[in-house]
């Protein structure tokens, strides 16, 4: 698997320049240029994780919550600074009920193709269930239903007050998770084979000159791609929210795809749980309001306040996932329930 | 019981003819018609538990869920057939809000009275609020949200699509339930005493015999029923609504409603919980699409769209259903907490 | 603590006096008036804790329930007269999310901060959890939603049906917990030292006497309260609504609140959540009914129907706190959450 990403890195991203300066027809650059993000995304989570390992388990755990949806982060700021402020929020919303449906559902589905009962930390499960919902139901919800009778101008300070807090709380649960309680809500399995010592892939330097320069490169890659969208909206017929919250939000998390996946198939579903779950929170908590705040820098401030559907697409994926994860039980049928619930998602996105 | 059934089939289905025949007063007929539907639905119960028996669990799991709501499914392919769509949403939202707070109310409260705690299997509880919660929350809320924004062809492409991903989530329950994790989730209780096997009440040609009988008479007598509501709408000053919403869903689910207090007052529980959200279930997620599907063949298809009163009804009743029902315990005041809230749900339908 | 309160009733009382008489400036006026009420609820909160203990726990469980929101009830009662219904239902608004967020966020939060980990009674959280859920997303929405096909007259209907309903189910709860299941769900810590046997602080005849002089006194001061609120508004560029849903409902909450966090700081979290959630199905559950009843009295009925931004703030903060809630656990960090979900409210309401 690493191999075929190296491979399409050292292909994807010359042919990605080249392209660009040829200007090769919209439709194929889209191709190239998601199927080179995917790549590069994976080595800035390989050189990521080294890092982690380095660090130890509290550095490592900020360096993975600030650099794990980098990508994301990147390419939303470049669709900010050409104004597609409906893109933004359509790839977080994306981002959101693809971490939670298909990462969390395909991981359930295929994992429990292999294991009757596959277990994860409850206490986990709670401690980010309460986040996703004060995220989504509150932080979300609030400039959603007052902007309707606030200007302009206020619903812009609600959103930055919002985002604030935001950014406090999502600081303060890591504090709480590295610091205060670490370990507290640790659930010892008794067959467990206490882990080996794990080792980093690459050395420090090594990873920081690969984590810089694939930071880079996704950024050069994501500026194309953002003015891809228009042109291939109109080829396929899809509309510009399809592309953000289906397309751009599969390519900006295939990374974390996979390895919840493959996590879920060797029976570590606290490690995929947490990648889909903690994505997702990354996502909500932190990526979403440094992007508010953010705008206040550009042309025209974004509000923090989505569209009716996609607002109520978070609110019920928040909600099922919740249902279906608070017993700290998977099995194969939830996994079912929930991907059925990302197409049903997925066929309503595209039709709008 | 089944005496009074008997008798009342025997004079029902006659008197129904010969009114009809003869033009009597609608509200007497809608009367007449109410009480022999649901002395017939009680012979189509009891024909297809002695097939399911006889069948063994799997089959017999499977007959049990598709005609365990036959009778819904027959007055609402004649009132869809009579262009009334309102009334066969109204009818099956009555369903979803009657199982679970009228039928699952009721049997919370008999049994509480007698037993201080009953208990009942969690993990099925769960199972069956994760559906729910699909149902309810995705399949229904999704159409509802996304056709503000759509035309009327769109929606009833995501109504299709919709029905077609509920009726297989369905099959893969069934599938889950009756096949891969089959007694899975299963808590022995120690002082249960091992039932005794169960003998079929009539042999298997006679409950076809019976089932296919009783099947024709129930349609036969729903497609008159269905033409008095105008009028008794009329006579009462009741709105078509609350009578698709109360009255059709009692009617409709009588059956079902006496079993459950029967096995709530034995303390039977988990018989009594399945048959309350087994039927919601089966409304929701087979009864509903089935008719959506089968409105294409006839004049005007009808959307998976319901009226915004019904749509907040059942999501609010599946909301406190879950939040009393997860933790597999129950009492008397629970029960009554239920009731409490279908009254007040009748109240708003009959004012409305 | 009590001293700064006799302190406080014995200058703040004869001030409100002269201060009303001499028509002191609004703005002052209010500050007297609130710091006053705050110093007499804490009077009635002893007097009424000597009466309950003296009749024993089931007349003294009433009380409590009955008086234990009186000074919001008399300030409403005066709001009301005033023709004030937004208000009113403001302060109800507030008192709901204040008790749950504020003063519940808050004792998890000072509890934590010395504590780990505190637990309370998980049966009593799942049993005030149904009764949350009944009261806001099924009494409060219904009306919310019906109300916008209904006519004035029919929504008043439907508000008072519901209002008595509400009303019985209250009765019905407090039956429940006092005589048929008092002491069931009791969970017996090993390590708790058995309570020595509580001594009232009054004797009977003082306790009523200093109930009743409180009781008269705040209603004094309220109704001068309430005719303040407009200069407020105007002199600090509030909102009505603002003052109604932060300030009233702190000052009519500041009793109940200092009361829970001790009780937390003690690491008596049963007592401290019991106040809070209490105090919250107190409210929705007898004060707003008996508001509501009330107002037929009056120049124009209320009806039972609060703002969307109203509605949707106490449904969000009744979800996470359910959430949280639930698993019978705390820590710091869950205060921290329902603390920061006030304080995005309580911008979003500055803001309206």
């Amino acid at each position: 698997m690493n191999r075929v990403f190296s491979i399409l890195v050292f292909i994807g991203v010359p042919i990605s320049v080249i392209g660009a300066l040829l200007h090769w027809p919209s439709v194929l650059m889209f191709v190239i240029y998601c199927l080179t993000i995917v790549a590069l995304a994976s080595f800035m989570g390989r050189a990521t994780e080294s890092l982690a390992i380095i660090a130890g388990p509290r550095i490592g755990g900020l360096l993975n919550a600030t650099f794990g949806n980098a990508v994301e982060l990147i390419i939303s700021i470049f669709s900010l600074q050409a104004g597609l402020h409906q893109v933004v929020l359509a790839s977080l919303t994306g981002s959101v009920i693809g971490n939670l449906l298909l990462v969390a559902g395909m991981s359930f589905l295929v994992g429990g193709l292999k294991y009757k009962r596959q277990k994860f930390n409850v206490y986990d499960a709670r401690h980010n269930s309460g986040l996703l919902i004060f995220a989504v139901f509150i932080a979300f919800v609030i400039p959603e239903v007052f902007s309707m009778n606030l200007s302009n101008g206020k619903t812009i300070s609600l959103s930055v007050g919002i985002s604030i807090i935001l950014i406090i709380l999502y600081l303060l649960a890591l504090f709480f998770k590295l610091v205060t309680h670490r370990g507290i809500y640790q659930i010892r399995d008794e067959n467990e084979v206490v882990d080996e010592k794990e080792e980093p892939e690459w050395s420090k330097t090594k990873a920081i000159i690969i984590l810089a320069l694939a930071t880079l490169a996704v950024a050069y890659v994501s500026e194309n791609l953002v003015h891809t969208f228009e042109a291939v909206a109109k080829s396929f017929g899809w509309s510009e929210m399809f592309i953000g919250i289906i397309i751009v939000a599969i390519v900006g998390n295939a990374a974390e795809h996979a390895s919840a996946i493959l996590m879920a198939y060797k029976n570590k579903m606290d490690v995929a749980v947490e990648i889909a779950f903690g994505s997702t929170l990354q996502v909500s908590m932190f990526v979403v309001p440094v992007l508010v705040l953010a705008s206040l820098f550009f042309e025209k401030a974004m509000p923090l306040v989505f569209s009716i559907p996609e607002m109520v697409a978070m609110i019920v994926s928040v909600t099922l996932t919740i249902i279906l994860a608070n017993d700290g039980e998977t099995n194969w049928f939830e996994g079912a329930t929930m991907l059925a619930a990302y197409i049903i998602m997925g066929i309503g996105f595209f039709l709008l």
